[in-house]
């Protein structure tokens, strides 16, 4: 049986601008139209140009090697001709193979926003695809606000979607601009527009996640019979978001219900970068990747209760829908106070540390982790201490340096000139090979002066730690009041780009720190040293 | 027409627990489920009694009023009867109206997992809803894998659906528990269920959101004819999550496709609230709330500048497909602070405090809060500190006291015995009435030793703040690194059981603290000489 294609448009560069937050210049535009064509999308919508600088200069040259570039813009107003209508003339110069054009469909809109008749509105359509066809380009129509329109006024709305058709526009977009549109009333609506003559071959659909069911949305209208699904990169997008091509893409390819009758253009290794995809994306935006977003999140894989995990590693088909390396990603069984013995067995070899079913050490391993995670510890997000912990209780860790005593004050006064000032010093007395130092600094505040007093004078291991930063630090209280527990998490990187998290816990939030420091800087010694299995600088 | 009631599941406290990176504290569960039982949910599942210590203690008392409180185990095991099973006595003895068991529902699991026959199952399954029942409880079956496993061998899925109702459980829970079918799936198979009959009322849908269809496969089910819904707060859960209750609510509250047919127990006002209910939840777990969250989210009533934003002023329905109010949020339009004004009005005079439109002082606050928000306040959630604030610019706060400098310290060394001590002092200079005292204080970390400090003499104010006591604390690190932002946050109760919050913010989370400490101080003087709007100890 031959199945059937469907074709993915994506709109990361033209509606994922509208996220809040969210402007790319034109070198992210380019690293981004570089990105969807390589990894085989259809069409790749570029921006506005006119609107804008950045998307006038995007266009000045065609962005894309195999996938179809496309300029967005609007259908010519009414009263002019399509030739003389300034903004659909310069959208026919820019460089791009296909032009789609938002069109209303919603009577309320023609009145309110155009302020012109429903027939002007038809003619306008009718004139802008002839237009862009005329123009040597593929003409895609956005029916924007379609069912809502459809509601409103069913016979304009389909007349709208008719006319698109009827001009020669190669995809006729239904568009939930609003994005409260349900399932079930998708599929009767897209019924509705085939029954009205336009081939399910030739509508697409552009679903908005304000219920929180974008992809399930444009599923619904594939269901129903269209042919092209518009969504972004991570869903990003106006409000709530766009439909998420990186949930969708996955989904179309690894799921029974559809890989009987359809494909798209994806080659199937390529699926395997999916997740290498999505970070890109989020590492270019400077953002975390969501952990908990579906196939390619940090968690997507990862099971946490002793007896799903147990199961887990009998057979991942228990409780894995797909496989975690079809989508490039990683299953991660995770050590917590749920775990038993088969977690932490995998968690060590996972970590290059090998260690027997039976070894009494692996049992008081067990017993430290899970005492330690009772008072507040949280191994499961600290590889790195993990790392450390189990090497020092299987085998052992060289003793690098030893610090004797630090002391850290913060002072608020007002100073020489009578401004109010707050100071932060910290001291350190550090013994290596016999020999004493002390280092003395003052940071912004008590942690980042501490953090630097550590690492100003390790004598002969300071070359070594040179390219050692921390880039991120996080507190978190467990329970209430000043006198409360507190957990410090660090995430430190090197020269060599791996990145590692450290962790400490105290009623004193200076002494967790000081733990969690301290980790970062014996992590990096011993990965100086090849000590460190691979998988603990994921 | 009558409408048939949905009933809502929360498992926040039970299947959420298995998020990565988030572990309730019993405090954390009892404040969790007051907010689920208040909200007006229908069930609360609270944990696995007997599990683990902390669920054990939840469990020693009923913990809501209205909803039903649920506590989960497993059914028994094969080879014992339902009285000889430590598991299934220890469930039957927690403080609980209701029961849900999980019980195995696809024969490869029956296999693998339990290792027993698949007739077993079947008789373990009957004889544990009857143990519950017999009990006095409320039976609820989830049935674990209940669509892959119908896939693998229907006849056996509906026979374990149809022992269990046929046993009297109130509800039979068709999960999705590796969470890869898809809406159409759900559908023919909540059918085939039925068919076989169990009745539609006596049954549930637990989804989770590996493809990303949570929320639609979990309608899809209500379409077909299910009336429980399973879900979490803010969709927290194992992987990527389970259903989010936070968007299923409003749904199912206000879009016509289910309007006219069904409703559920929450009242209409408090879906006002659902928005603080989001936020409050995610302050609790202490991590930012999602911008683009469906109904709650920051941004999902955010139009960027430009032809939405335009049309959005001169009328609301044309890019909303419902009103912000409706669910307590709020609409933000990007080019216009139009609503700001009113906003501000609206929350003094919440506070107590009148202020007229044309007041230039009120410009004046807010501009001072825009730009302390944007250096990382929050005033939000520091309802004290944005009542002293107002109060300071628009009239005036007294000088009770006056902080000359503080000094805070912690040094880690060896005591007299030899053993490794971390100790934190905190000394005060603090003027009152041209009298200086000074005072100095040992505490639990930087912190507790400053708030002993600040309050160990106050001079003629000292026996007010008697019962002043902080009861929370929390830090947020705005970016990243040991250099960065911190942001504190306190919470204050004193005898009479008003509780305020006061936040701070700063390179140095000393500092931070000490400004949080101050405004709470100053807030409890004011409130003494009923200087507060009564709304600001809310």
């Amino acid at each position: 049986m031959t199945r059937e294609r469907i074709h993915l448009f994506d709109t990361t560069l033209r509606d994922g601008q509208q996220t809040p937050g969210i402007d790319f210049s034109v070198e992210d535009k380019i690293a981004i139209a570089t990105m969807l064509d390589d990894f085989g999308m259809d069409y790749v919508e570029g921006g506005y140009p006119g609107a804008n600088p950045t998307d006038t200069e995007f266009f000045s040259e065609k962005r894309t090697k195999t996938a179809r570039f496309v300029a967005f813009g609007m259908t010519k107003r009414a009263g002019v001709s399509a030739s003389n209508d300034p903004g659909l003339t310069s959208l026919l110069q820019a460089e791009s193979d296909a032009i789609c054009l938002v069109a209303k469909s919603w009577d309320f809109h023609v009145r309110v926003a155009l302020g012109c008749s429903n027939d002007e509105n038809l003619e306008s359509i009718k004139a802008s695809v002839e237009a862009v066809v005329a123009g040597g380009k593929e003409a895609l129509i956005d029916c924007e606000h379609f069912f809502d329109g459809y509601k409103a006024n069913p016979a304009y709305a389909l007349a709208c979607a008719k006319t698109a058709y009827d001009a020669g526009a190669r995809w006729v977009v239904l568009c939930d601009t609003n994005g409260g549109t349900q399932p079930p009333e998708i599929r009767d609506i897209v019924a509705a527009v085939i029954a009205h003559g336009v081939p399910g071959a030739n509508l697409g659909i552009h679903a908005h996640n304000d219920t929180g069911q974008a992809v399930a949305n444009s599923l619904a209208a594939v269901e129903a019979g269209v042919r092209q699904i518009q969504g972004t990169l991570n869903g990003i997008g106006e409000r709530c978001g766009n439909a998420n091509l990186i949930t969708l893409i996955p989904t179309l390819a690894l799921k029974e219900a559809y890989t009987s009758r359809f494909e798209t253009a994806i080659d199937p290794d390529r699926l395997q970068e999916l997740t290498q995809l999505s970070h890109s994306f989020d590492e270019l935006l400077n953002r975390s990747p969501d952990h908990q977003m579906p196939y390619v999140g940090a968690s997507a894989f990862a099971t946490k209760a002793g007896i799903h995990a147990s199961a887990l590693l009998k057979d991942p088909r228990t409780y894995e829908h797909v496989t975690p390396e079809s989508v490039g990603n990683l299953r991660k069984v995770m050590v917590s106070d749920q775990g038993g013995k088969a977690n932490f067995i995998n968690a060590l070899k996972r970590r290059g540390i090998a260690v027997s079913r039976d070894d009494p050490k692996l049992d008081k391993l067990i017993s430290i982790v899970k005492e330690r995670e009772a008072t507040g510890y949280a191994y499961e997000g600290a590889d790195a201490s993990f790392f450390i912990l189990a090497q020092r209780t299987l085998s052992s860790v060289p003793d690098f340096f030893h610090v004797e005593s630090f002391r850290v004050m913060v002072e608020r006064r007002f100073d020489a000139n009578g401004n109010l000032k707050t100071v932060s010093e910290a001291v350190v007395k550090v013994w290596i090979d016999g020999q004493a130092t002390m280092s003395v600094v003052e940071g912004h505040g008590p942690v980042n002066a501490l953090d630097l007093a550590l690492r100003k004078d390790l004598g002969k291991y300071q070359s070594e730690i040179e390219d050692l930063e921390l880039v991120d630090y996080k507190v978190r209280i467990l329970n209430g009041g000043s006198e409360a527990i507190t957990r410090v998490l660090i995430e430190s990187v090197d020269g060599s780009g791996a990145r590692w998290w450290t962790v400490g816990v105290s009623d004193n939030i200076i002494d967790a720190s000081f733990q969690a420091l301290m980790d970062s800087i014996v992590f990096k010694l011993l990965k100086n040293r090849d000590q460190v299995g691979l998988a603990a600088a994921e």
